[in-house]
């Protein structure tokens, strides 16, 4: 079992690893998704909070990179003859927006801090399956993308940081971070990423 | 002045050159903008056309490259000491977009003709810019911006034939880029890239 990592409150259960192990394929396609939507979130962040300019410097590197994460994954998916297609996706995302508030600095703050939360989880999925798949190209490809997941969680807490003190900051990720364990304890009947 | 290129209807017009002499630093505020909403534009696609891998490949492409010119465009404002800012947008990207057939496959095939008419619109005044402005350092800055746009420019024209026949996106490129200059015709009271 891997360790809880990077503040999240919950380890990586062996429901999903067993999610995993009956449905790889559509874990993999949902993989290329995910990195599209990270690419989107980050882009989106430019289009609000365009006159920060370190926010904006920081969010395009992670545009670039999510973008070449998706990449790599359609070509993972091509060698291995898994026709690419589009999957409902899992109801982590949406729960987890939904607690973004809507006022603003806490709404940047919660955005910021939602998509680290997101990235944390994704980091610590990789290193469950690097360490659970008994494919080893499979079990290389997540070892390479673990470190840039735990990065991005690290950028979107240190931005965070730009719209509230330090100790607000914290407090809310605690917060947040609880809620994202409860969200994923619910489990989700499709095999994902964040199922 | 610069000669119709691209297959655009119209050549750059003195009132929009009058404009830019006006309110220099608006256009190019709105450059910024311009090559940021660039970027969502093909991202978007991507989400839209996700099955599509060739189509996913060009635009991963494209976005990291306008996000890149965004970067260099904010840089250019910071040199010359020009705060950035939000700004209303002109009503040609609004007015392009109420084009777009609302149907599959013709909506691919218009919003890939109208990002490509947009590269067009830039790469034409990008040059109109070079050989406008009396400023050495502005003028090299969109002299060397220019030749992505116009590549740009092919690759959406190029990805529209994926979607409809060779004839069939040449008579729809024609009738589009016939309104794109009577949009552009029209005039807007705010200086920017596509007033």
């Amino acid at each position: 079992m891997v360790p809880v990592m990077l503040g999240l409150k919950s380890e990586t259960s062996a429901r999903w690893l067993a999610q995993v192990d009956r449905d790889l394929d559509e874990v993999l396609i949902d993989h290329a998704h995910c990195e599209k939507k990270a690419a989107g979130t980050a882009l989106n962040l430019i289009f609000a909070y365009v006159e920060d300019d370190q926010l904006c410097r920081e969010m395009e590197q992670i545009v670039a990179e999510e973008l070449e994460h998706f990449r790599l994954v359609r070509e993972l998916l091509e060698r291995r003859k898994i026709p690419f297609r589009r999957l409902r996706p899992s109801s982590y995302g949406r729960k987890l927006n939904d607690l973004v508030r809507k006022i603003e600095p806490g709404r940047a703050v919660d955005r910021l801090l939602v998509a680290g939360l997101i990235e944390a989880r994704s980091c610590q999925r990789f290193a469950a399956l690097r360490d659970h798949v008994p494919d080893p190209e499979l079990a290389k490809f997540y070892g390479d993308l673990f470190a840039a997941e735990a990065r991005h969680h690290a950028t979107y807490v240190r931005l965070a940081k730009r719209y509230a003190t330090e100790t607000e900051v914290e407090q809310r990720l605690e917060w947040l971070a609880e809620r994202e364990a409860e969200i994923l304890s619910q489990g989700d009947p499709v095999a994902r990423m964040h199922s």
